[in-house]
């Protein structure tokens, strides 16, 4: 029996397009028979994930349980989340089901290591993901150097993801802000960054930008082909 | 309550990425929150349309209920097709279920009137879309006036659908194919074309074409974000 993917989705709805869309486009399939069957639950109902976690924001783990129950009712064989932020309730959201929840984070940080051996990651995130120390915790389990953004830098992001992508507002409008905080990065000693939010893979295409670049929706796109035993494109 | 929407999915899978990230990105929203929620189950077990309509290949319909019973599982409001070929099994499917389906066709048929008034329309489709005759039908319904491919230009449309977008060759392999049936589409009288087949517009996009064109997969975006009673973008 072959085995299928189940989207807890919404967070944000663009994002889970994306990762979708790599789904597809990564599994080497000639045919549309030999795609993954994927149900996706794009519930825009969950609320703000970092609000939550930094500022007493409404509890998002109700809405994600709802979903979880329908993801499971579809008869999902794993669950993936398209939201950085949303893995700090991933071990909470693990206790509510017997589906295995595949960790971006993790994937993340597992694929740093093989891409660029030796090298310093930053990780660009949201205040929330950045506080709850997620990246952190992975990327020292898996022996990998990395930088974190400074209070004004961790300003300009939220401000490309809430008033940029999520907003979908015209990628010119953010390229400035978002430019400055990889530069500063770089000067600081980055050799690479971990787009390390869901919008920001989004940001560098829509801007067109070529630095190098981890992308952990990419990342868990591929460990979930890999857990469903199917082929990676390429 | 919001309304939600459903897709039956899968036909085919990129297809389907498509038509999600375009109810996405043509929805007004400004955050998350005010996105519609959508199920999708990309069910690529559903076999081939086209093969069971002209051919007597395996019948879809089983596979396109199952799919059909996880998005009333879910609680969709209304169900979309990403194929519209499948659209043959409409009436069928609808007789399964109370929650209405929106037909690909009929949008795009009367998205026809309104943004090409008096001008005849290509219809470039597969040949099960073709010979179950749904496009003829709903453009005469609609009072469109509209060319069908010939023989040969149905042959390189299926080339193009099943060789080049849906088993992910470069688009290189398949341009000058294409182009050929839409120069001799334009040589009878063709004013614009209905990218009646959703990889099509796949194609049109991947091949960075700027003839007129019509989406029926836009189209179907736009009349289920109106139907859930959402603001259009723009």
């Amino acid at each position: 029996m072959k085995k299928t993917i189940g989207i807890l989705g919404g967070m944000g709805p663009l994002a889970t397009a994306d990762l979708f869309q790599k789904i597809v486009s990564l599994t080497a399939a000639g045919s549309d028979n030999e795609h993954i069957r994927v149900y996706i639950d794009s519930n825009a109902s969950i609320p703000d994930r970092t609000a939550a976690i930094l500022n007493g924001g409404p509890d998002p783990l109700p809405a994600m349980r709802d979903s979880l129950r329908k993801l499971e009712a579809c008869g999902a064989d794993c669950v993936i989340m398209p939201c950085n932020t949303a893995h700090y309730f991933l071990p909470r959201l693990q206790g509510l089901t017997d589906i295995p929840f595949l960790s971006m984070v993790e994937a993340a940080a597992a694929a740093c290591r093989v891409r660029f051996p030796g090298g310093t990651a930053a990780v660009l995130a949201t205040r929330g993901t950045l506080s709850a120390g997620l990246y952190q915790a992975a990327l020292e389990k898996a022996g990998v150097s990395y930088l974190l953004p400074e209070e004004a830098e961790r300003d300009a992001l939220m401000d490309v993801i809430y008033n940029g992508v999520k907003a979908g507002a015209p990628p010119e409008s953010y390229r400035v802000r978002f430019l400055s905080v990889l530069e500063a990065l770089s000067g600081r000693g980055a050799d690479y960054f971990i787009l390390g939010c869901t919008e920001l893979p989004l940001a560098f295409r829509l801007l067109g930008l070529s630095q190098p670049g981890l992308d952990p929706t990419e990342e868990l796109a591929k460990a979930a082909i890999r857990f469903c035993g199917y082929p990676l494109k390429g």
